[in-house]
C-alpha cells in the first residue's frame, strides 16, 4: 500500500512533530517500509496500490498507556450523590467508592465485563487508538484478578487493537484484609501474580504506592517477585503525596512512574537516569480537583520522556477520550501540543516497552491515524471534537 | 408515533429530572401530544406506530444556548505559540487574538464560513442537540456582521436543527475604531443592528460588558436600540471583573446574563427578580484557567434558573461538546447532574425565550434524545464519551 498526498507527523525525532509535507508512506504487510517526501519515493515502490490522503495529516495511531477500563458496576450514582452533598464518609459507609467497583467486578461474568469494556474500547478506536494498556486491580482476589486479565486479553480477539496487560494486584487492600496490607501482599497479591504469569496474562506489573494504599516496602516485595519472573514494572507514584515511590520505581528500572504530581527534581533526575517515562494523567487531576502540578520543567531538564494517558477508570477518571487527554495535558499541565502528541505516541510506546510502535519510520508497525486537519496542534487545541478520518491498524485500513 | 419502553427524564418539574419509568410518549407531527407511564396510555393512542426504545433513557434534545460557532480562520497556531512560551503581547503584535478571527471572518466567503461552521454543528447534532444559538460579533462592520448572521440562518436550511441568531455587534472594538468605542457603537454597531433586524436576521441582541470591551453606558445604548425594535437582550457580564453588567441586564429584563463568575449575591437577586437566566460557560473557565467560581449558591437562593452552554468559539472555548459541558459544569462549578441537564434543556430554552422546547410535555416540540444509559447522571459523569443512540427532531427520527 502506498499512501500519498499526506502531511506526516512522524513523531520520530527526539522533539517536535518530525513533519514531512507532501509525504508518502509505503506499507507492506503490517509494517511501514518507507516514509519520506513523495518526490523522493524510490522507483521500486512506485507500482504499489495508491491511496491519496487529500493533503490530510497522518500521525502514528494513538496509544493509551494507562487505563483501568475493565471493571464492573457504575459509579455515576456516587458522582451524583457527592454533588448533592453526601460526604465521602457516608458514601464509603454505604458501600461506595472503590469497594463498590471491587464487589461489582467480582460479581460480574467475564462476558459482562467484556461487553462493558468494549463500549470504552470502541470510543477509543473511534479516536484513532491502536494500542491500549489495561490493568487488573479491581478483583483483589485470585479468581477475579485472573478474570480481569483474561477479559483484557479477549479485547484484542474481538477488536482490531493491540492490548498490553498490566497486573495491578497491589491496587488497594480488599475489605477481607482490612488493616493487613502485608498479609494481602504476601498471601494473595504475589501468589496471584505467579498464577497470572503462568497463564501468560501479564505484560507488566504495577502498584499503587500511596498512604491510602501500599508503602514502598510492600511495593518492593511485589517488584522483587516481578523481577524474578522477568517482568517489567511500573508504578502509580506521588499522586497525592511524596512517599518515595518514584525513587523506588527508578531503582527497579521501571518502564514508567505514573501520576507523579508530587515528584520533585531529585525524583525527576532518578527517572532520567533510569530511563523511566513519566506518565501524566490529567483526567484524574481534573476530576479530583487537584492543584499540585506535575514537575514538567524538571522532567524536561532531566530528559525524562513524558507520556499522557486517559487513566480511564470508574472513580477518579471516567475519561474515554485520548483526544481530550491531549487538550487537558496542554491546558492543565501546560505541555506543548508537540509534547502532548509525543505523549500519546512515541513516549506512550516506550512506557509500554514497545519498540515498534508510536513512530512513523521503516520497520515500525503500520498503525496510523488520518485526520481531517492540517496542523497537528489542532488535535490538542480543540475540545470535545474528533476529526479522525480513518485509522490504519497493522497495515489494514 | 408512539415511543414505548422508555425511561423518561421529562425535565418538566421545577427541579430534578421529572423521571417516568416504563414510560411512553405520543408524537403527532412535530409535537408531543402525550407523555406518561405506559400503563396509563389512553386507549385513543394505542393504535399509533410503535417504536420500542428497549428501556433506554429519553431526555429533551439538548439546547446549546450560547455559541460563537460561525467564524473564519483557525487559532490552533496561537494556542501552540502560547504553550511554547510566546507572550500574549507578542501574539497580539503579530496580529493574533480576536483580531485575527475578525480579519479571517471578514475575508471568508459565506460558503467557507458555512462549511467550517457545519463541522461544529455536526459534532453537536451527533450529541443530541436540536437547537443552537449562534452569535455574530467577529465581523464588527456592517457587511461582515450581516454575512455572519445570514450564514447562521443558513445552517437551519442544510441541517435538521433549530438556529437562534443573536446580534453581538458589541463584542469588541474593531481595529479601525481603536480608542473610540463610542464611535463604533454609534456609527457601526447600532446602525448595523437596524439593518440586520430589517433583514429578519436577529432573534436577540447581546453585548460584551467588560473593561476590555464596552462599559455599561455603551451597552445601554445598544439595549435601548434593541428595545425600540422589540428585540430581547442578553449580556456577557461579570466574566473577568464586576462592572455592573448583570445589574444593567436585569434592569432591561434580559433573557440571560452569561459567564457571571464575578456576579455577587445582589446581582443574583436582581436577576431573580428580572427572571433572567444565568448562563454558565465552564469551557471558557477551563480554557482561561479562571479560578473565580460563579455564585451558584446565590443563584439557587435567589431562584435564578441556571443554563450551561459550550460558548463554542475559537479563542477562549474551542469546545464543540455539550456532553463535556455537562461534565465540566458538575466538576468545575459543582452543579448537580440534574441542574446541569436542566441547564442544557429547560433553562437553555428559557435563555433563548423558547417556550415550547427543553421539556417533554404535551404541546412541546418533539425534539428528543435517546441514550444508551439508564441513569441520567451518567450523561454528566462520563468524560469524552457519547452514548447517544438516536435523536428525534420535530417528530422525525
Ligand atoms: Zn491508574
Ligand atoms: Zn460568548
Amino acid at each position: 500500500m502506498l499512501l500519498t498526498n499526506a502531511r506526516i507527523a512522524t513523531m520520530s525525532e527526539p522533539a517536535g512533530y518530525g513533519l514531512i509535507d507532501d509525504g508518502a508512506i509505503v506499507i507492506r504487510g503490517d509494517r511501514i517500509v518507507w516514509v519520506g517526501a513523495q518526490a523522493d519515493l524510490p522507483a521500486e515502490h512506485a507500482g504499489e496500490e495508491v491511496t491519496d490522503l487529500g493533503g490530510r495529516l497522518v500521525t502514528p495511531a494513538l496509544i493509551d498507556c494507562h487505563t483501568h477500563l475493565v471493571f464492573g458496576g457504575n459509579r455515576a450514582g456516587e458522582f451524583e450523590q457527592r454533588l448533592e452533598g453526601v460526604s465521602y464518609e457516608q458514601i464509603a459507609r454505604s458501600g461506595g467508592g472503590i469497594v463498590s467497583t471491587v464487589r461489582a467486578t467480582r460479581d460480574a461474568t467475564p462476558q459482562a465485563l467484556l461487553q462493558s469494556a468494549l463500549t470504552r474500547v470502541d470510543a477509543m478506536i473511534a479516536e484513532g487508538v491502536s494500542t491500549i494498556e489495561v490493568k487488573s486491580g479491581y478483583g483483589l482476589d485470585r479468581e477475579a484478578e485472573l478474570k480481569m486479565l483474561r477479559v483484557a486479553r479477549q479485547i484484542a480477539d474481538v477488536r482490531p487493537v493491540t492490548v498490553r496487560t498490566t497486573y495491578l494486584g497491589a491496587h488497594a487492600v480488599p475489605p477481607e484484609f482490612a488493616g493487613d496490607a502485608d498479609g494481602y501482599i504476601d498471601q494473595v497479591c504475589i501468589p496471584t501474580l505467579h498464577a497470572a504469569h503462568a497463564e501468560g496474562l501479564v505484560d507488566a506489573v504495577d502498584g499503587f504506592c500511596e498512604g491510602i494504599a501500599f508503602d514502598t516496602g510492600q511495593i518492593a516485595r511485589v517488584f522483587d517477585a516481578a523481577r524474578a519472573l522477568g517482568l517489567p514494572v511500573k508504578l502509580h507514584a506521588e499522586q497525592l503525596s511524596n512517599i518515595g515511590g518514584t525513587q523506588l520505581a527508578a531503582r527497579y528500572g521501571a518502564l514508567s512512574a505514573d501520576h507523579v504530581e508530587y515528584a520533585n527534581a531529585a525524583d525527576a533526575d532518578a527517572m532520567g537516569q533510569a530511563g523511566s517515562v513519566a506518565v501524566l494523567l490529567p483526567g484524574a487531576f481534573y476530576t479530583l480537583h487537584e492543584t499540585q502540578m506535575p514537575p514538567v520543567a524538571a522532567f524536561r531538564a532531566a530528559g525524562v520522556p513524558m507520556a499522557i494517558a486517559t487513566d480511564c477508570n470508574p472513580g477518579s477518571s471516567p475519561l474515554a477520550s485520548p483526544l481530550l487527554t491531549l487538550n487537558m495535558a496542554c491546558t492543565l499541565f501546560r505541555l506543548t501540543p508537540a509534547e502532548a502528541l509525543a505523549g500519546l505516541t512515541r513516549n506512550a510506546a516506550r512506557a509500554l516497552g514497545l519498540t515498534d510502535q508510536g513512530r512513523i519510520a521503516p520497520e515500525m508497525r503500520a498503525d496510523l491515524a488520518v485526520w481531517d486537519v492540517t496542523e497537528p496542534a489542532e488535535l490538542a487545541y480543540r475540545i470535545g471534537f474528533n476529526p479522525l478520518q480513518s485509522r490504519i491498524f497493522g497495515g489494514t485500513l
